[in-house]
């Protein structure tokens, strides 16, 4: 599914700066965000755990659970992103079924990278 | 939203005994499964990354993904499981709304754990 099809005539958009955090860990999350230009990187803790490129969807966790963010996503170049409140969100989900299944497909993407990145881990231990 | 209440009624059931595997990781993934009762532990590599109790959802990532399974599965009490193959899965997040937000919450809740491990292990690292 291409999100940037899908809000492509969207006006009520934000527009974050190279450099500028489009949101911070421990923040509360009430909304997500679909990056349509620009590029940002997703970061948990000092690490950079995936750099989001126009398409990618930002911010579903603390929305999905009503819980603060976990990751800070910086701007590496200007970025404009759509905001998907709860409301809209649930909306999407059920009008939509590709739409929450391409929720569903990017999260367990993101599961699997984390999966790769604990086995790699284990690999490294000595013994 | 109470998954082993939609299920109750199902007579479709997997029964796997204490000690033998669900699934392992580099299998094929074609079904999901919501167990119903019993517990399983949930391994990536060497580390129980979860333990499952009744009502969890296991292997929805390679479904979602159809791509080979990233854990193994292992039930540690007697386990009877309810396997939902990619045809009913769409089918429920069509017609279910709310367990497709079950599935994106209960994937949340994995990737928000992973976070906190990938937190935990910078926190650990000298320097």
């Amino acid at each position: 599914m291409n999100l940037i099809e899908l809000f492509r005539h969207e006006t009520d958009v934000a527009a974050i700066p190279a450099g500028q955090a489009v949101f911070r860990a421990g923040e509360p999350g009430n909304v997500m965000y679909v990056l349509i230009s620009g590029t940002a990187d997703v970061m948990v803790g000092d690490v950079v755990v995936e750099r989001a490129e126009p398409g990618a969807l930002l911010g579903e966790m603390a929305l999905v659970e009503h819980a603060p963010r976990t990751a800070t996503v910086t701007a590496v170049r200007d970025c404009v992103l759509v905001p998907i409140d709860a409301a809209r969100f649930h909306f999407l989900v059920q009008q939509t079924p590709y739409f929450a299944t391409h929720v569903m497909k990017v999260m367990a993407e993101r599961l699997r990278k984390m999966d790769l990145r604990l086995l790699e881990a284990q690999a490294k231990k000595p013994g």
